[in-house]
């Protein structure tokens, strides 16, 4: 079914990724819309898009669009064939698996969990060897069309080796997952950081589109930040990039595992939020969901401790709006199932720190459920097959 | 003694652009080099450096370098003509005007400044022209090799159509600049913000040539950032970027004149300084100047104030690094004239904060004269020469 090109990447030349870079994430655009769009000519598009529509990647949607009123032949506008190919997407947390299958344009066309009841290596890759049978094997037909995995796993995470360096939530230092899970599955396997994940999905098929900057904060265990500057995804010179959780914003705050202060996820990460509640309320076995559901019955010092939080996400969002100025931000996460508790004080600390012109940046704030971890997966196995 | 391009950029061509930067910030490059560095064809090189040599902006130096061993014939690399052409710089402050003359390669070549009695624009306009007629009919013939102005003003400032909108220290509002000093000085004026302006300096001529991303955070009276991100100037969808002296450090900290609470500035800028000293000192007449030698002398409450202020900025600097992850990151301003009661404790505050491998960031904490700030604005001329 599938040329012979084995795990490269479909499009070799640089103009054939533009155009079909341009129409995955734009829709469909006429051959003159591109060139005018990538400062191509019009023969070279139509050389690029050529074996794309060969492979069955590009189709020619019907004629709409004339080059000019009454004359010239008409301008097909290309567009994506969502169905050509389908890719897995896997969400790792320390207790389930998360998957979804994906077509070309991010959809997901099927879901899937399985608890972990052990994080080791082992057991997560025999768990996810299951899971994507029971995805490709389901209803659906997806096998013969689906060659890609992505995983997406929190922590330090070497896309262009498939290296996970470091994950403190799973325990994991060094693991070649890229391959390990290649094996397991004999699928084409990229590995990224899970922030990293959804904001590359953000930024090819959601808010993110069109956008020359914009920013992902994830709310939960951990606190954390994707960017997109200058059109491109923020990595970091020395490999740290949107580290939102660990900006300082209360010098008197608590220590953080980071070994900062006042940071915060120290003051607005799920663990912080038990420790304090627990605190506040006397009740040393508070769970997460029991401070939810106390802050919601309307206990004052638990409802404090949801207030500080969000006040301190605020701030840090604002931190990002005053250094790097992004078009939007969409904040989203686990973390933000308690939405109702969070969102005013997220929105009254980024407007009181917000300098400025900065503060007309919109905000999203909505909750984000696991699947969409696992969608960002599959985008960057998307991205995987379009860009070498 | 010019073509007559008018205010027109040299290089009209992408291609002349590129090459003409690419000498210009990195020295002298052979053909060969440049059509590697920048992916394109030698033909379209030599085509490209051909009227920048005509126009006597580029030449080419003695052979060096042979294309391969014992064949072919010699690639001569290209150098920048330094003296074909100077740049007036200016820094516009509340009480002074510091002037610069700048050659291409933005060099100083010639110094001056002249008291202001008075920030209003007339009386800016009437001393600026004073401060550029002494610079250019000084010793060194500059007039006939300049038609090019570069101001630097704090506040916020539109590049683009040279309009200072905002400058709190010189309270203007809405002043076209750029027409009004091109009508008083005869030159082809720019306008940048003085940040901005220090920022493209050392991307183009200082220690950010070739990095990817740099920052470069300004202490004074105001604290300020600039940053570049993937190769280039970051300048904020709405306008605001780079505002880290408005990052809320303490959210137990003092209001600060932004409506913020707990801001850098609030805690480190100049006044912010004065104000804490008067206070742990019981001296309301205390100036800066007072504060610094205070310190110096061993007086631990004004001290305090000091170690304080640099433990903010450590935080903010730290901030920036866990947000975008610059390769290095340059700390200067006049501020630093107090450098040694600063460093200590920046660089504390920054070890403390900076996430993980963020700490292997390395800062350059040193003094900057205000003739580095005019500088910066005919670096911005400079720019305004090359790039359309
Ligand atoms: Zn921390
Ligand atoms: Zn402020």
């Amino acid at each position: 079914m599938f040329p012979e090109t084995g795990t490269a990447s479909l499009a070799a030349a640089p103009a054939a990724t533009a155009v079909f870079t341009a129409v995955l994430t734009e829709g469909p655009l006429s051959r003159v819309t591109l060139a005018r769009r990538l400062g191509l000519s019009s023969a070279a598009v139509t050389k690029a898009a050529r074996p794309l529509i060969d492979m069955g990647y590009l189709y020619e949607l019907a004629a709409t669009e004339r080059t000019s009123a009454g004359a010239g032949r008409p301008a097909s506008p290309l567009a994506v064939q969502a169905d050509r190919e389908f890719f897995v997407g896997v969400k790792i947390t320390a207790d389930e698996l998360i998957g979804v299958v994906c077509d070309l344009c991010a959809d997901v066309r099927a879901t899937a969990r399985r608890p972990l009841s052990d994080p080791s290596v082992e057991a997560v890759l025999t768990e996810l060897g299951r899971l994507v049978d029971g995805l490709l094997d389901g209803p659906g037909d997806y096998r013969s069309r689906t060659r890609r995995l992505g995983l997406a796993v929190s922590g330090d995470v070497d896309r262009t080796t498939g290296q996970v360096r470091y994950s403190p939530f799973l325990h994991w230092r060094n693991v070649p997952l890229s391959q390990q899970a290649a094996r397991t599955t004999g699928l084409t396997v990229t590995v990224e950081n899970d922030v990293k994940a959804l904001t590359a999905a953000e930024h090819w098929f959601g808010e993110g589109v069109g956008a020359e900057s914009f920013a992902l904060v994830t709310v939960g265990t951990g606190i954390g930040c994707g960017l997109v500057v200058n059109g491109r995804l923020v990595s970091g010179s020395h490999g740290v990039a949107g580290e939102i959780g660990h900006i300082a914003v209360d010098a008197s705050g608590p220590d953080c595992h980071c070994g900062g202060r006042g940071c915060v996820e120290a003051i607005a990460g799920t663990e912080a939020i038990v420790r304090q509640a627990r605190d506040r309320s006397g009740r040393p076995e508070l769970t997460i969901d029991d401070a939810v559901a106390l802050a919601r019955a309307g206990d004052e010092r638990v409802g404090a401790v949801f207030a500080r939080a969000g006040s301190a996400i605020g701030s840090g969002i604002a931190a990002v709006a005053n250094l790097v100025g992004p078009a939007r931000i969409v904040v989203s996460g686990e973390g933000l199932a308690a939405y109702d508790l969070f969102e005013a004080h997220i929105r009254a600390g980024f407007e009181r720190q917000a300098f400025g012109a900065a503060v007309d940046c919109p905000l999203s704030i909505r909750p984000l459920p696991f699947e969409e971890w696992a969608r960002g997966a599959a985008a960057v196995s998307i991205q995987s097959l379009v860009v070498a």
